[in-house]
C-alpha cells in the first residue's frame, strides 16, 4: 500500500477501505507518512467527502493511535457530553456535577477557547488553583473519588487527532464534517465511556450556521459513536443568541454556581437538565429521559450537585471556597453599559460577534498562543423577543484593558437587530436525533 | 497574505489574483511557505481547477522563479517544439536539425523518460559521449555555433517548478490541465524562445486517451503562451500506435538518422516535416506553413539537416560518427520474434504497453532512479490497419537481459487487437489549434 495511492483514490471520490485508513493513519502519526501527503488527503476527503464507514473507520484509527483510558473498575456507567461550542455555552460545568451526583460517572475531556467560543478548560482554570492537566492516572483517581473529573487532551490521547488537527488548521481543511466527526469522536471515545450525548449549536453564534447542517454532522457523529458501539443521541440547540446571561471566564463560573444553585437563567437551566436527562438515560442510570430530568431537578434541590463540584474543585487543586464567595474569582476592574440606540422589540442577535468582542477585551482568544484574562466578560440583559427602549441597557462590559474597548462596544451595538414587532419564539431545542 | 487564506480560496473554486499567485510559488520556492500547505493548495487546484488567468499566472511566476536564458545576441529567431509524449516519439532529434539547418536557432530543453513515454535526454545519451548537463552558457554557446543545443533541465531554470513537480508527484496532484500546462510552459519559456510548436499526443499511447481532454490541454497551452506574448501552435496528433517503426534508445536514434537521410517511415517523416514547417513559420522564416514544409523537406533532400545534427553531436561531445556508422551505438545482444496466434488486420494496438514492455527489458525507467539499457527495444513490423497471418511476426524484441522477457513478450503478444476487416484509417494529425 503506497499513500500516494490512496491520495488518488480520495481525489477520485472512491471509497477507502477499514485497511487503508488504518494504513494512513497508523503510518501518518508514525511520522512514516510526511505532512504534504496527508495534507493532500485531508483537501481531498475535504472536497470529494468522507462516507459513513470511512468516517467510523477514520475515528477508529485516531482513537486507536493513542490509549484509551480504562476506567472499568469504576462500577458504574461513564457518561460525557459534547458540544459544538458557541457563546456563552457553560453546560459541562452545570451538568457534570449533576449527573456525577446522579450516580454515573463523568470523565470529560475538554477542550480550548479559539476564536468567538470560550473552552471549558478556560473556564475552570477561572477558579484559582483548577489543575486541568492532569495525568491519565490522576484524571481516573478523580473520577473514582468524585463521579467526574473535567481534564484537557494529554499526550497520549489520540495523537493521530492532534497531529492532524495541527495540519488541518493550516491548510484550510477544518470544516469537514467526517474530519470534524473524526476528531470529536476519538477524543471522546478515548476516555473510556459508555454513552455520549451531543449538543450539536445552530445559529448565528454556532459553526453550523444552518440548521441543515447542523443536522447533517450530528447525524454522523452519532451514527459513528453507534458504529463503535457506543450508545449516543445528539440535541441539535438554538446558539442564535448567547446561552444564558454571561459570557466570560470568571462570569460563566458564577452563572453556573447559580444554576446549580437552583436560580439562573430558564434556558441555561433548561438545556443542563435536559442534556443531564439524556446523560441518566443513555447511562441507564433512569428507565425514561423524564426520569432524567426529574432526577436532575432533584439533584440541584437537594444541594448534592454543588457539593459534588465543590469536591471535584478541590481535588483538582482548586480553591473550592468559590463555591460560596465567588469575589475570590478574578474580576474585571471596570464596567461600561452599551445601550440600545432603537425602540421595539429584540429580532435577531449576530451573536458570533460578541465572542469576537469578548476577543479585543482578552477574554477569548484570536491565536493558540493568547492569554486569556479570566476576569472581563459580558453580561447580556435582553434576548430575542425581549422589548427594548432606546437608551436601555443591552450589555454590561467587564473590561480590563481599554486598548480595544471602543472596537468591542461598537461591535455589539450593531449585533442587536432591533424590529417593531416581537419575532416568532426560537425553540430552545430544536431536534432529537438518535438516543 | 496568508497561504492558509489562498488555500481556502481555492477550495472555494474562488479565482486567485495574480498577486496571490505570486505570492504563493515565490513564498513556496523560498521556503517560507511549507511542503504540506503547497500540497494542499495542489489538490484544491487539482480539483476545482485553474482558470486561464490563472495559469497564465502560475506559468509566469514559476517561469520568474528562475532565469529566463537570454539568446537575443543570435539574430535569428528562436523556436522549439515541446510534445506531451508517447512510444516511439522521436521527432525532436530529426526537427531539430531540420530547423536549425534551414536558418532558425532552436534551443531545446528537453525531460528523460518515466512510465511508458522515452525521454529525448535518454535517447541522445544513447550516442557515446553525449553531454546533455551543460551549463546555460555553453548551451547558449553551442546554439551560437550550430543553430541548435539539446540539454535537459538546470538548476537555474524555473526551480519553481522543479519543487512543485516533485510535490506533485507525491501527492497525486499531476494530471491537472492548469499544473501541467504552467510546469511544460514556464521550463520552455524559460529557454528564451520567440515562439513554441506543441504537439499533444492523443491516443492508447498517450498521457490523454481521449481526444477532448487533449484539445482541452493543447488550447491552455497555446492561451497561455500567447498570453505571455509567444507565438504558438499546437497540433493534436495520433498515439494509438507507436510513432515510427522503433522504440528504444539506440533503435529512435538510427531511425531518426533514417529520416534525416530522407529513408524512414511515413509517419514519423510527415510529423517531423509538419511540426517543423510550423517552426519554420512561426519563426517567420518562411511566409506559410506550405512553403516552410519545402524548405523541411529541401534541407533533408540536401544533407544539410543530417549534417546540422553531427555537428552539434560534436559539439555537445559526442561521438560523430555514429551518423554513419550506426553500429557505434550500444546494441543489444538478443533478439526474439513476438508473432501473431491470428490471422486478419490489426484493427487497434494497447500502445501504451508497449512502453511498459520495453520498460521490463531496461529499456525505459519504472522510477525515476532506474538505469537505462540504451541497446534494448522493439522494432514494430505491423500497423494499425495491415493484414497479418497467424505466425507472422508482429514485434522484434531486442533484448539484453531476460529476467523480465516473458512477461514483456506476453504483454506485447495481446497487445494487437486482430479484426477480420481493416478499420477506417486514422489520422496522424487530428487537429491544429492556434497559430
Amino acid at each position: 500500500m503506497r499513500a500516494v495511492d490512496l491520495i488518488r483514490k480520495k481525489r477520485d471520490s472512491e471509497e477507502h477501505t477499514r485497511e487503508e485508513i488504518d494504513f494512513l493513519i497508523s503510518n501518518y502519526t508514525n511520522g512514516t507518512i510526511p505532512d504534504y501527503q496527508m495534507a493532500a488527503w485531508l483537501m481531498a476527503a475535504w472536497l470529494c467527502g468522507l462516507s459513513r464507514a470511512e468516517t467510523a473507520a477514520l475515528t477508529e484509527a485516531m482513537l486507536h493511535s493513542g490509549e484509551m483510558v480504562d476506567h472499568s473498575e469504576i462500577p458504574v456507567k461513564k457518561v460525557d457530553k459534547h458540544s459544538t461550542g458557541g457563546v456563552g455555552d457553560k453546560t459541562s460545568l452545570i451538568l457534570a456535577p449533576i449527573v456525577a451526583a446522579g450516580g454515573l460517572a463523568v470523565p470529560m475531556i475538554s477542550g480550548r477557547g479559539l476564536g468567538h467560543t470560550g473552552g471549558t478548560l478556560d473556564k475552570l482554570e477561572a477558579i484559582p488553583g483548577f489543575r486541568t492537566t492532569l495525568s491519565l492516572a490522576e484524571f481516573h483517581s478523580v473520577l473514582r473519588k468524585c463521579g467526574m473529573a473535567l481534564i484537557g487532551q494529554t499526550a497520549e490521547i489520540a495523537p493521530a487527532d492532534k497531529k492532524i488537527y495541527a495540519l488541518r488548521d493550516a491548510t484550510s481543511t477544518v470544516e469537514s464534517v467526517g474530519l470534524i466527526c473524526a476528531s470529536i469522536m476519538s477524543k471522546k471515545l478515548a476516555e473510556g465511556i459508555d454513552a455520549l450525548v451531543l449538543d450539536v449549536k445552530t445559529g448565528s453564534g454556532a459553526f453550523m450556521h444552518k440548521e441543515e447542517d447542523a443536522v447533517r454532522l450530528a447525524t454522523v457523529m452519532v451514527e459513528t459513536a453507534q458504529r463503535i458501539g457506543k450508545k449516543s443521541v445528539a440535541l441539535i440547540t438554538d446558539m442564535q443568541q448567547p446561552l444564558g446571561r454571561m459570557a466570560g471566564h470568571s462570569n460563566e463560573v458564577i452563572e453556573s454556581l447559580d444554576v446549580l444553585r437552583g436560580k439562573g437563567p430558564e434556558d441555561l437551566r433548561r438545556l443542563s437538565i435536559e442534556l443531564s436527562a439524556w446523560m441518566f438515560y443513555l447511562g441507564e442510570r433512569t428507565a425514561s429521559v423524564e426520569a432524567g430530568r426529574q432526577l436532575a431537578e432533584e439533584m440541584i434541590a437537594t444541594g448534592r450537585a454543588l457539593e459534588k463540584f465543590r469536591q471535584c474543585i478541590a481535588l483538582q487543586g482548586g480553591d473550592a471556597r468559590i463555591v460560596d464567595d465567588t469575589s475570590l474569582l478574578p474580576a474585571a476592574k471596570h464596567k461600561v453599559e452599551v445601550v440600545s440606540r432603537a425602540s421595539g422589540y429584540i429580532a435577531d442577535t449576530h451573536c458570533m460577534r460578541f465572542g469576537i468582542a469578548l476577543s479585543l477585551l482578552d477574554g477569548g482568544r484570536e491565536k493558540k498562543e493568547d492569554q486569556i484574562d479570566p476576569g472581563v466578560g459580558l453580561e447580556f440583559h435582553k434576548r430575542i423577543g425581549d422589548p427594548v427602549q432606546t437608551g436601555e441597557r443591552l450589555v454590561t462590559v467587564h473590561y480590563n484593558a481599554d486598548r480595544r474597548l471602543a472596537e468591542a462596544q461598537s461591535i455589539i451595538a450593531t449585533s442587536f437587530e432591533i424590529a417593531s414587532a416581537a419575532p416568532p419564539a426560537r425553540p430552545l431545542i430544536r431536534r432529537i436525533l438518535g438516543g
